[in-house]
């Protein structure tokens, strides 16, 4: 039995709510059980220098929570005058994720810019920000595409993430909140496309090790978890989701 | 004939919503116009070295924007590496307003910590903040109160804050919005008390100057603007309201 | 009676050194009572990049103190890596004053970089720094004017400014010295014009509120000092003080 | 075919010379095809803040590379001031991997710092560097049992590291080269313990995405070159190998 | 004949102006030509960590200039957020130089601030600093002597400092001023005491080289100027300097 | 008798390894007795921006040691966030003497960057990356002539380094090592050319002053001392030691 009364591969009730700012191109309000994520995304007309004169774009993504969006303050990164190591991994994580289901020649000399920022935080917030990224990103390009500044959708496939687990008590586990998440003796989070292929895994176990049995039984409950946040995008992406393709060639593959 | 057409003494429509988020003591998401900012209090049993063993309490502010919550996508501090003199002076301009209507001995060796998050910008970030975190710190000594960690109330005064320029077609005018912001000849930050005395006057004119017959009906605004602003904050503090006291000092005086 | 036996309405002994220095284009040594400021402008024919392209100048200031200006040494703030909210406070107020009373257009393609280096400090080194650079500032046009690199003096108006405060027992006074600010229960810095109009006006009651009537007990203060700081800039500047205008607009008004 | 001729599942030449400096507890020089690390051990008596009094050691590790470790000279991150997004997510990752497989109680209130210097670099230096850790940090706890300052080896499996990826042209392939790597569609790093255990799993496809089958061929592959690096550490260690517990736990479970 | 017109064993025109500040407890304003440097020495009860518990003291320099003592406006290094190498060889040579003429055990747990402040700057400003701080401290140690927190004078001896070089034309000189300076093809700081031994050595020829004959003549040059100079510290320093003893144990040896 | 049995004008054995690694243009493994240093040079096709237009090339060095190179490990300076006085003072050194042995004019624009990594550290760093960074210098420029980018060898000398002290009991010694150098009463550190013409001299005596006498015993070894290393640069370099010039002006002339 779960600390919430969950089953083991059930997700935490999921909102997206979009356009929840009014001067992002794309921006949305993504809740997960007690997880508040604001996602926007913001297009530059220029790329970063190592890009510039190949007719490609990027997308770069940044991540950062408010001070009190945790259970005890933490010190803004701001005021330390670094960004700390985490930050930078889950960064780098995002952009890396979002930028797989794009097609960057089709976007042109442009950069995507991702911002996630944590408001309230209960465990997964990286991966309830790729889920949220992603639709922010594809209504800043569905406006684009309005604005006849892109021609047709440049995303190639769904894109969402969650995080899955090892507890010794109950077993593998979806979709870990923040107790779950400190007691877990493994921890794996999980990106995945629209068609069941992977597009990031990173399963780490800190003090204990895991099996390739455990493996896929993890893997299993992600493939469960990640069909569902998808179906949610695109009931919040509404007319926008029928510009993007689908296919199954992860899961006949399999 | 303002841009949006209030009339001179108008505020925007404000709404301060209480307990917004889970994990702060205090917590408070106040939006002026399209202005919303999250504003959080904190405490922490600590006091900063320099208030050590002097059994008083300490409050201090920090303000930041998300990077979208404007119309141009600002670069983050965290990635700057340091925070601008804008910030700082609006920190330093929240924390000293609070402090002035707080009797930091009967708080005892505590830091009270605001947050104030700029979720969307819209002109009078800084005064909105005033005025949300006034609101979040009372909660924030309920819930000590409450908690049997305070005997009483520390605070001795209502306290808010809200802009007024000098607009060149206008002429003077209450709560600008960015726009007018931009365009305005004089701007002036007000910070009063319940009883209509001053805690915090900043007028400048960059590329004008005002003589002392604007400075008074600039204030003639401000004192109506905060009158107004401060029966939101009683109705938002809702029970917890009886316990500030309120005097006419102020206004008798003039 | 105050502590140094001065009466409520009078400034400390104010000395004005011009051309303290060989290489700037304009420099002053400042003297308010103790408070002794070096104030430098120095031109470069370049402006900011946001400004680029525009044909107009820009002035921008900073302000330093040596570490042992005051009772304790500070610590460098080049030590610290970083530069403090105060510093950068102080810095965009003294800009902000400067550029109020030039006429930019004028000026063209420059940046004055405008430096306050306080070599010894008792109280009001910013306002001791703005009446300082101001001569600093028009002494280094003069020799623009000279040199035929400026047509005209660009310079609009006279400036100085002067703090005023309210003690609890000697009541309104002018000019604080360091002994009076930390015990002021107010303190306002006052930036004026030579016709008598507010450019900038900062009042603090960090402990402490202040009424109307009180406000205007220290700004009549404030005209006063600033009028007689404003007769020794011109004697300062000699035959350049012809080529600034003068005017009683402000006065007038009142 | 791969670029340098080598079979799928064939590792490059490694070798790990030991004690290769003299003032370090543990050292090695690990080499790896044209790949070469450093990597020490040092024992500090202290623990970091967070850990203090609760009678555990802690681990962890730095990694950077010699500037011209590389094709290109990369700029040092200490005249960049700062430790890029890459350095930190490697630090962790090796800090996180060494203590999966120690007893931290047995340690006792030391810090164990692994440094990792990459001398020069042609792929897998991450997992080099894990390979050639473990190895120094053994020999360091070698150490503290030969002075009596550790009563008996707490580490308690084998862990070594290697990279397995996808090439369009030859699909699966183990320990990829530099230029491998540059050209790879998805890359992934796989920790794992003696008895086939997984610690870390970090598989990426920046423009690509892998599906189950092609994560467990590549799964296979890193089994097979986890056991050859194992052996020879086993055969750096010498008489120390003795020391550690081997189990077949994970094998069995598959 | 040199570009101002001195000989060439001729020292620039030289004025120490003692207590030129009232906060530090030393305090001097050194001109060397056109070089003004302001030296002040501050006395701290605390050592710095690496010291305490040794009952002796420590004496430590700081070095700046203002940004327009130099004929270009220099970057101030605060805002550069750190110190240049030119700066922090400087300061580690000031606080050497003066460490080795002073009994740090008769000092006690004391730390001595020296800070050098350069107001003005036409070549030769570490000398002049080590010149006038060396005065500024025994003014401050003075101060503690009086105020009976110091027995007797830990000075053991005088210290002053000059520049000597090698110029293509004029040969070997004394006291190089900047437009010298920047011509020189060897430029070396001499710090001795007052027996006419060495404290520091620091020759450089960048783009040339010199024989040991060139040496010896450009040391000669060097004690005439340095026994000129301790002459007029002793001037400065008044009924002070007959406590440092004086020896010709240097002279003697030669 | 020295603390290794040396004699007072004894070199430790030293080791030029030439082509250390692959991927420099030039470099070499340079040890001094336990002191061992890599050093790099790499060509880059620009120079600074100071250097552009000017039809020159450029040489400069960075310096840095592995945490674990000396007896307690060192904090890195990547995460301190800056480069230490200390390290900022050898960089300029070990730049400013390679400058002083090459016709820049002949480089034409390029930078030549000098990497100095100390793997081990017994005394005499600086001095070592001196010596060894001549030979990598020398290695990379006969690469380009090799490649036909540069038409002829732009070093104009050999240049070596070394150190000389005084120690209390043993008198004037030669290339000190750890022990001696942290007991020495004077430390000098000596750059020469070929033909015995100094470069650099830096002489200290911290807690001790030193005689002309001394000093002329001390260059006395340090000449011995580098004329061995030079013998050997000219053994390790090979065929290329032919395109040197050699002279013998400097001896001549003493």
């Amino acid at each position: 039995m779960r600390v919430d009364g969950r089953k083991s591969n059930e997700l935490r009730p999921v909102t997206i709510q979009t356009n929840y700012l009014t001067h992002p191109e794309g921006s949305v309000l993504i809740t997960v059980g007690e997880t508040k994520v604001i996602c926007t995304a913001s297009i530059d007309d220029r790329v970063p220098p190592f890009m510039r004169g190949q007719g490609k774009g990027w997308i770069t993504a940044e991540y950062s929570m408010l001070p009190r969006a945790t259970e005890q303050r933490n010190i803004r990164e701001s005021t330390k005058g670094k960004v700390t190591g985490r930050t930078m991994e889950i960064q780098r994580l995002i952009g890396r994720a979002l930028r797989s289901v794009v097609d960057l020649e089709k976007v042109g000399e442009k950069t995507i810019w991702i911002d996630c920022d944590v408001i309230q935080a209960d465990g997964g917030t990286r991966t309830a920000s790729i889920t949220g990224a992603y639709v922010a990103m594809v209504l800043a390009f569905g406006k684009l595409m309005q604005g006849k500044k892109l021609q047709s959708m440049p995303v190639t496939n769904y894109l969402a993430a969650t995080s899955v687990g090892i507890h010794s008590e109950v077993g593998e586990i979806l979709d870990l909140n923040y107790i779950e998440d400190s007691s877990a003796e493994v921890d794996m989070n999980v990106v995945m496309t629209g068609d069941g292929q992977f597009v990031e895994l990173q399963g780490t176990g800190e003090e204990a090790t895991f099996s390739r049995k455990q493996l896929n039984a993890m893997l299993d409950l992600a493939e469960t978890g990640i069909d569902a946040l998808i179906n949610q995008q695109k009931e919040a992406l509404g007319e926008l989701a029928a510009s993007i393709p689908t296919s199954n060639k992860g899961r006949e593959e399999k």
